[in-house]
């Protein structure tokens, strides 16, 4: 992890998904607004994933403590900074995935459904200003696919690594071997 | 890619982003309306990508088939199916994205811009009905974020797969010879 460039993951992900400083701005601002709202969305995103079989394994027994990290990652989405060091946690919050088990596109349904959540909360909050509800659900949809886009970056190299323990495992190779078969292939 | 079932992928995707019969009546309403800016939303779309370093040698002299390809799959997007054979059609396009080596993480960042977009012009198009838009934008978010769950599976196998693949070419082993220590492992 120590070779990750996180200025440069946070340009790069900015770039692609459109968060910049008019849209972070927005966001410092909504935070008092939507703050009371967190706790219930947080209930409610807890709701759904519980209807689901899937997730059933990554739940059990965990739920409350879930909720507390859950909330305050939500409070972070709004307050900030959404720089380097928030690229660093989440790119770790990737990897904790990867070492649950938790299947990639677990994440992205995730970021989904807290979306759609923020979406109808921020509905009706800004209901009499549709050009500020217009820009706060971009926001929004701006800052959760920079999120994910962090973390699923830490999650393939990840998931990839594991991959190879595996292989390594199943074929008794050591890693040494594995290294010097590679170096020799790349030439 | 045979021994996935399609529709049991689509109903857990639905569950997990919440996309439901409400929300596709009103996709398919909106339709028509949103026809007329596909086009320029497309335009914008691999104007922004051409603007990151990364994405070059995905587009180089792609970017007019690629612009087809997408504007027909917007289309889809408004106007459904949503169901088992959209799954399908989009499980093969995550697919595509392994074989041609995209990083993960690009799928994440091009729904994200693509959803900001739509977000924009739904707030053009409906700026008088702001509950109506609200609707509009979660239904948005819920078919991007079903159409990334099913795109991210696919990868993730397919990732895997090929990660085998090199795996193997790297040390000499043919396949038999793996699964054979494979299946004693797991003994």
């Amino acid at each position: 992890m120590s070779d990750i460039d996180f200025e440069q993951l946070t340009g790069y992900a900015k770039q692609f998904t459109g968060l910049g400083p008019e849209q972070e701005a927005l966001l410092a601002e909504l935070s008092p607004l939507i703050q009371p709202r967190l706790a219930g969305i947080t209930d409610s995103f807890y709701e759904v994933l519980q209807g689901i079989p899937k997730t059933q394994p990554f739940l059990d027994g965990r739920v409350d403590s879930l909720k507390q990290t859950h909330l305050k990652w939500m409070e972070q989405v709004f307050s900030g900074p959404w720089d380097a060091g928030y690229a660093q946690a989440m790119y770790h919050v990737g990897d904790v995935h990867v070492k649950v088990e938790l299947p990639v596109e677990f994440m992205a349904g995730a970021m989904t459904l807290v979306g759609v959540r923020l979406n109808e909360a921020l509905g009706e909050l800004l209901k009499d200003d549709p050009a500020r509800l217009t820009q706060a659900c971009t926001a929004v949809n701006a800052v959760l696919g920079f999120t994910l886009m962090v973390m699923q970056q830490s999650y393939e190299s990840s998931r990839l690594a594991e991959e190879l323990e595996r292989f390594l495992k199943i074929t008794g190779m050591s890693r040494t071997l594995f290294d010097n078969l590679a170096s020799a292939y790349i030439k």
